[in-house]
């Protein structure tokens, strides 16, 4: 990257939001761990799925829904729509990945200008970050309830760059997920990704500008330019 | 449904062919039975997501690079290589569903159009059909390879009417799964859910117009009309 961006636009579900404790959610109403990196692929194939058919839904309608489906035929420790609360709750109430916290405050203080863009509503994150203290450092929260689709449909990422007052080019998207770092660059911002797990990156979604080992990395990354 | 369709549009994977072996390859290679559903169901997270963005890649592409990528944490019983082959072999050489050779004989004796549209490669349904001895009752095996992108879009329904030289109305998609469903009626399709599972079909995509527990029942509602 030639230009240090004008405006971090961070993803949420996963990017920031550590999402590791839902297999253990799971398991307490009795279903086996491995559901929940099931549950959530259907989730965003669903959402995806609307999207790519010119609509969309809330992704709690959607979360909750499903979740409730793929839980019917398990044989649950509870009864199905306490089973169902309980994970949801739980998704409501995720904490930070421990790189989150400090490293927003550096590039804060930095004088970069901070959004998040979520498939998710705006709640979702407000509580996540003002739970952790950071609610502050970020100008806005953004969510694709008020765009035309979910991430990553352009029109996802225009909506952002409109709501900020820049082009794309002047955005930077941090995300986990290959898929919003392949929209995000097809609409013409920059892209960070975060590769927590040491994963390999996909080959059939556009390559990221840059890639870190945790968000903790992209201040000195960025300070460099 | 008022009219009868002129051409019954039938989806592929899952829908004619019987996926309940994958669980069993999965088991093979050493991996758990349920990570069959969480890689297909991120197979169409991440084809939807190119589709959403407005580009495309083929389904085996997708599905054997994402493949490879969740079975590499995974302490496997053989070579990671040989492992997805494996279960890429055993995908591509699937059998079709009981209820599957003996309906679209009838069909097509009661002088039905038949074409299939798939988000996999025409080749794989060229393969399922002829080896159940069913390839000629269809006229033609159509792919969104060759479309804008994969179904849900309109346009990948598109594309089939115009190679059938009909309008979207004067076609009936028949699938399992809701989010083709959904598409397809947004394109004006008719469509017929085959729930063979009796779930629960989620509120936030499109109702079908028919529900069937079965491919077989298909023609005496047809006929009926």
């Amino acid at each position: 990257m030639t230009d240090a961006p004008l405006v971090i636009v961070f993803d949420v579900n996963e990017t920031l939001s550590d999402m590791s404790p839902l297999a253990a959610w799971f398991e307490e109403v009795g279903a086996a761990r491995l559901l929940a990196a099931t549950w959530f692929a259907g989730v965003l194939r669903d959402g995806f799925a609307l999207t790519a058919a010119g609509s969309s839904a809330p992704f709690a309608d959607i979360a909750s829904e499903s979740l409730r489906e793929q839980l019917r035929g398990v044989d649950l420790a509870r009864p199905l729509s306490e089973a169902v609360e309980h994970i949801m709750d739980g998704f409501a109430g995720l904490a930070l990945h421990s790189d989150v916290a400090e490293a927003v405050r550096r590039l804060r203080a930095s004088g970069f200008r901070l959004v998040t863009l979520s498939n998710g509503s705006t709640g979702v994150a407000q509580r996540l970050l003002s739970t952790a203290d950071i609610g502050d450092e970020f100008e806005m929260l953004l969510s694709v309830e008020d765009a035309a689709g979910w991430k990553p449909l352009r029109a996802a990422y225009e909506y952002a760059a409109t709501a900020c007052s820049v082009d794309a080019g002047d955005m930077l998207l941090v995300a986990v997920h290959p898929w919003d770092i392949d929209g995000a660059s097809r609409a013409g911002l920059r892209t960070a990704w975060i590769n927590r797990g040491g994963d390999a990156y996909p080959g059939y979604f556009r390559a990221p500008d840059l890639v870190l080992a945790s968000i903790g990395e992209l201040e000195a990354h960025l300070r460099r330019e």
